[in-house]
């Protein structure tokens, strides 16, 4: 089986890490000159590995195979936060990168097609999976007509800055792939609290969002008393404990929910607040526990208008994700690649974060491989992984890859 | 007893509103250039009045009658809210100016020293009630030392601008003054809905004031699941809304809370936020309810913190302001005018909204009196009173004032 360089892997991921460094973490996010500095580095590291490397005009970093037979396309994203840690997405596009070499390098699997990308803008400053979307075809123009970052720079403006505009935009051909496989850091701490080296995703958890807006009357905080008001902050208030009240008895054991974005208008200690607004966003691996949700919140949100003071409205925030499964077919191979490695030091776990992984599964069979995250901390400057269970877990890919190929030509 | 001018009065008043107006309110917080011009263009009426006019070192533009025997000091402040309305402060500066001339005007009370004053920052740019705190004495160097206005412009830098640097401040002298009367626009409802015209305030609402800081971890909402969190947006609604569902139960008729300010951090819908703080603000005519609440806060904080999840920590977000009564004698002054000129149509009420006879008080007996404000809207563009309303109130005021001093001499 082909053997993966330890050295080279870790230098190119600590290569990667300086462009955009600040301190131990990184700042690259997307169409940002450190991002296109590092995606033209990627496309020369590409084509220094015998594949055929091309910047899409989204921005994505594709390194295509000249072998024949079923390719397996391998990648993660490399732009990063706002203020990011150093392994995130950069992890599983390095690991592409090295798997696709050591392929290569190897007699028994140097046939083999691996194609390897670094998709651009996961983290969305514009559009959230931007390049996965856009390599799947699920890519709108009215996602792109309004899209601006959290500084008010149009997307438009971002790609003509980055010398994209014009550049023809690729497609995934679903003849050429048998499946996509992206390797990740947990962002959690279920491996390390199960200490585990190596997890092998079974499904991405499905992510939908409600936005809550309060409509009250904005009065002077001494002089209106409180039969009179319609404070739309005390809204915002109940409504939120009552949902962190209901949704437990409700919940799945992996069911998580969240209300960590409001705004009150005017915000000032001595008014009435006639405005608010409020956004939940929830997750499970399956739709039952957010269908179930949906109706708790129908439910408070009628009986706390029927009674009158702020009104409630309640709109869906963003396009809800689906739950989805990965591949069994490569997840078998990234198991047994796992148990050859380490035997019974790997476990099975969904994934509560979104991937391009998720967006890709659309259009591919899809399969993810999760290392360790310390502490669990991510889209933190602090964000890291031990160098074993980096080298490890490229090992593992690597074998998962080439027996997943194997069997496909 | 004195008539006073109908005409002259709404003409001194719309003069006034022209300065800083902006669309229908006004724009002229304290030391702004607007500002400094109000006080000047006032410093000149007064004169013209026969007052010796003097802008102090804070800004207070003070008119001191030439005339023998106890004085009565009448005005409020002219300076104004971010974006005001054309009355609050500014009623009551121009009513003492009009009522100054109408005494002095009438053979019967030509001889009887009436002083007015526009005190300066009532609104709270830097320091609440600075001018009346300064001519009390009540205003401290600490105070003064860290006073930075929203913008960060520091009230040294301010006073320098304006031309106050190294003015002297003045003292109000007890020997001098029998009391202070303020007139104000209500700010509230209460005398529109009880049909009444005129209100003669019993005292001044008392004001505490807490701020609680949660502190918990920041997480990724995808990846850390809902028993291992500690989410401060979840422990600050909990007690928010177990404030709101306890203080009716320990509340008076006339007392109000109000938790209208927070801030939730990073404040995004995919992070589980790791700080939040929140001001809470209780008001009351008597301590008692002041009290209790406080013994609720303290039982719900201990229950949570014994709890687990984010930690909460209770401070005083402000010095308290104690409730004030207003002078009775007084009182029985304004309530008689009231009662000659609307009989049956006056009331007397609490004012909710804290004034600058709260800080007289101290040092002088004072009393208020109100008119009504239309649908009870104040710091707003939107903020009126019926030209009626007005004339009567300022004539109510000159005749409660005449007999006063009449009694005092």
């Amino acid at each position: 089986m082909p053997a993966i360089h330890p050295e080279r892997l870790l230098a190119d991921l600590r290569h990667l890490r300086g462009i955009g460094a600040q301190g131990i973490g990184v700042v690259r996010p997307a169409f940002s000159e450190k991002d296109m500095e590092a995606r033209r580095w990627l496309r020369g590291k590409y084509a220094e590995a015998g594949l055929e490397a091309t910047i899409d005009g989204v921005g994505n970093v594709l390194g295509r195979s000249k072998k024949a037979g079923k390719a397996l396309l391998l990648g993660s994203h490399s732009d990063t936060q706002p203020t990011g840690g150093w392994l995130d997405g950069a992890l599983g596009v390095i690991y592409a990168l090295e798997v696709a070499r050591a392929l290569g390098a190897d007699k028994a699997t140097a046939g083999l097609p691996v194609d390897v990308v670094s998709f651009q803008d996961e983290e969305s400053r514009f559009v959230g999976c931007l390049g996965s979307r856009s390599l799947t075809g699920a890519l709108t123009p009215q996602m792109e007509e309004g899209a601006v970052d959290k500084d008010g720079v149009k997307m438009e403006d971002a790609l003509r800055a980055a010398g994209l505009a014009g550049v023809p935009r690729l497609r995934l051909s679903r003849e050429r792939y048998a499946g996509f496989v992206e390797a990740h850091i947990e962002q959690g701490p279920t491996l390390e609290d199960a200490a585990k080296r190596i997890g092998v995703v079974t499904g991405i958890v499905g992510l939908r969002g409600i936005r809550f807006v309060f409509r009250g009357q904005q009065n002077h905080a001494g002089t209106t008393m409180m039969k009179t008001r319609r404070d739309a902050s005390s809204a915002l208030y109940e409504l939120a404990h009552r949902i962190n009240t209901e949704f437990p008895k409700a919940a799945a054991e992996r069911t998580v929910w969240t209300m960590g974005r409001l705004r009150v208008e005017p915000n000032a200690t001595s008014i009435v607040p006639g405005y608010a607004d409020l956004d939940l966003q929830y997750r499970d691996a399956s739709d039952e526990p957010l269908d179930r949700f949906e109706a708790i919140v129908e439910k408070i949100v009628a009986e706390m208008n029927a009674r009158g003071g702020a009104t409630i409205e309640a709109t869906r925030s963003r396009a809800p994700i689906p739950p989805t499964k990965m591949d069994e077919g490569l997840r078998r191979h990234l198991e047994a690649a796992a148990e050859k490695h380490v035997p019974g030091k790997w476990m099975r776990l969904p994934s509560g974060a979104f991937h391009d992984a998720g967006i890709i599964s659309s259009t591919l069979p899809a399969a993810m491989l999760f290392i360790p995250s310390i502490g669990g901390i991510s889209h933190d400057f602090a964000e890291n992984s031990r160098d074993d269970d980096i080298v490890l877990g490229c090992q593992v890919l690597a074998d998962g890859v080439a027996s997943a190929l194997k069997e496909m030509q």
